[in-house]
């Protein structure tokens, strides 16, 4: 990585803080990632991005800044990229995924919640994170009692707009989500200084559905046995596609995905057991329950999470010819994806029959951050319905902590054994 | 108590397992509450009303649905009982306050979560809580993701409908709300075959009223010092509004109120320490925290809770000549409540410093229902505004279970000390 102190000096964070986590990153990865026998040549890239995950990113997002562009940050798929776009914007994702941020995250929040949140407090409140420090707005909503909350926190440190996401999924709620949408389009339009217009709207769409179906590729490509690329790498691609520029990061997935149709041309053999991992988001650099599982004789083979199929499953239709048409199909696309947050929710279950068919999963490990109490009580539903299929399923709740990390690892043996 | 035995068993009660509960609450009642000494007399009928909460209000319940009534079970200071009233149905609340549910109630939701969830769904599928089981529909609400998700799990034992309360205040959410309650209206008049006319809604907004009146005058009354009531009478009071018949229980609040006000005249001395505790609701038999406070030298003044002002502060107007303008009446009122789902939810603050004034209070408890994540975050910005206005906070998480009485007691002690 470059020199870039005075980049992030001039974005107000504490170096020598920071400093403890870029000590830490790159052994980590090199253990978690580098290690792998045999990645396809396209992960060059994505390897790239992540050793330059606080340095020419924030570069980038630096330059936009200072030929008067704004960044927004997020922390939740139901928040439409689309419009950050159509400004002139840059959406950078914001969800934390290190433990090293939880302690100052507990100076303001309860311990006894979800290890995101406070992550994400943490990284904001400790100045070590420059993607927050880069951005002119973060975008909140009301997805669960966690988040909601912790907005009113982070709004001492940084301008905040929420949205209200509905409860339900009736028509009502459509209308309703679609005037949050316009409210945002307001916020965003205000804080740039740029239009949304119906041109630049539509173009957003479709850089965002090219991404979309970029992911799908190799979503797609996973379905294949043996899996052409590991559940490690597929999320690691995932939880880049958050953060990179959208068109230069569809480029480099669909070239990799390229070379991974050769691959599985080429490929013999049975495979490991197929396991699909449904549940909370995996921010970076949490890569905990994928290296548990890919250290087993398993392979990750899809993710039913926000980090996983939530992110680019359905797109948004580019028809229409006004704003309110757009908007209407930025609604029916977002709110189409399903959430613990809704009740009832039983589209995630029909996502989650669909995919073990579709993926020829062999088991499902239920991942749940801990404290995360819509996801919790969901498991009931899904493991009714799982072993109703036949369908061998775990639960793990866990933070990003390691130290439960080896007793993780024995009971997915143990499942594993089982199936 | 009478013999209910027949009663219990037409509701589908495990008669085994409710003995068991009928065996311990009366000595957890002497203990608590007839062995406070000097007691207004007029406490004698909420002492009688206790004795019968699973007797003679039972045999009520029954003998309105004997004569074609309906009884609707609600869980939130939210949900209009003048809806249920107007259209001649009879309204429970059922937020249970005993550990003796939680176990019950973890066999289908996860253990880290609020225990007044946990030991409602208990309540239900355990079969021991004949309010429960009277009830011919339930009412939900989106005010917290626990309570969002068990409503999943409780459908499977009653019927359920959800109310989508919006998660902040602006005009819009108004509008919203207003719509929720017109659906609540077309679902209560379906279930009831009634219709929710002007004149019957006026008459239930005019019920609803007089107990929120007899409410204030009671707390008004703690105003006074030293109070003519201790804490432990008035929470229980409270309690009780959620199920009592609502003009009885005014007239009797409204005498006892009458002995009050001679008590007062008739008081001497400085009294003790004056507390206010502020947080999550206490449903009954949930006496925890006011039995440790008023067993120092200490009495609670106000309970700045769901069981407390949240539940009777600001008044439905009584004017208009339409449905619309009595719905707008309702919304106006409900959304006023100062819950910690909303975001933002400054008004709570405002609430507890004019209550440290009005109620002259010494020190403030935060108490708060483990893993609740709502009033949890919101500790520290009320914990701000209290340390600004020189006021002692104590912050109290805590459950159901006896085993941690010992702790907190030491606790309070010690901040008794300091105040």
């Amino acid at each position: 990585m470059g020199d870039y102190r005075e980049l992030w000096k001039s974005l107000d964070m504490d170096l020598d803080k920071h400093d403890q986590l870029c000590a830490v990153l790159p052994e980590m990865f090199g253990s978690v990632y580098l290690s792998q026998e045999n990645r396809p040549e396209g992960m060059n890239y994505f390897n790239f991005v992540f050793s330059e995950v606080h340095g020419l990113r924030i570069k980038e997002l630096n330059d936009h800044k200072s030929n008067g562009g704004k960044v927004l940050g997020t922390f939740c798929v139901f928040v439409p990229d689309e419009v950050i776009l159509a400004a002139n914007a840059i959406s950078v994702g914001l969800c934390a995924g290190s433990q090293f941020w939880v302690e100052d995250g507990e100076k303001h929040l309860p311990r006894n919640m979800c290890p995101l949140i406070k992550a994400a407090v943490g990284a904001k409140v400790s100045g070590t994170c420059p993607y927050f420090q880069s951005c002119d707005m973060i975008i909140g909503e009301t997805t669960c009692d966690g988040k909601k909350k912790a907005w009113e926190i982070l709004e001492d440190f940084v301008p905040v707009h929420v949205m209200d996401l509905p409860q339900m999924k009736r028509n009502k709620d459509y209308a309703m989500w679609m005037d949050e949408i316009k409210l945002f389009i307001d916020k965003v339009e205000e804080l740039t200084g740029n239009k949304v217009t119906v041109e630049a709207l539509k173009a957003a769409i479709k850089v965002c559905n090219n991404k979309r179906r970029a992911l799908k590729r190799l979503y797609d490509l996973r379905k294949f046995t043996p899996s052409p690329i590991s559940g490690l790498d597929s999320l690691l691609i995932s939880q880049i596609a958050f953060n990179d520029d959208p068109v230069r990061f569809t480029e480099q997935l669909n070239a990799l995905c390229d070379e991974l149709d050769e691959r599985v041309k080429a490929a013999q053999g049975e495979g490991k057991k197929r396991i699909m991992i449904t549940g909370t988001p995996m921010a970076i650099p949490n890569w905990k329950l994928h290296t548990i599982i890919e250290g087993l004789p398993a392979e990750v083979v899809v993710e039913e999470t926000c980090t996983g199929t939530r992110y680019f499953e359905n797109e948004v239709s580019e028809e229409g010819e006004t704003i309110e048409d757009l908007i209407t199909n930025l609604a029916d696309r977002y709110l189409g994806i399903n959430c613990a947050c809704f009740t009832p929710n039983t589209g995630r279950i029909d996502d989650i029959l669909r995919y073990v068919e579709e993926y020829k999963v062999d088991g499902v490990v239920y991942s749940n951050l801990s404290f995360c109490h819509s996801y919790a009580v969901e498991y009931k539903k899904v493991e009714e319905a799982l072993k109703k299929a036949g369908i061998p399923v775990i639960n793990i709740e866990t933070d990003y902590s390691s130290e439960d990390a080896g007793q993780i690892k024995t009971r997915v043996e143990a499942f594993l054994e089982m199936i």
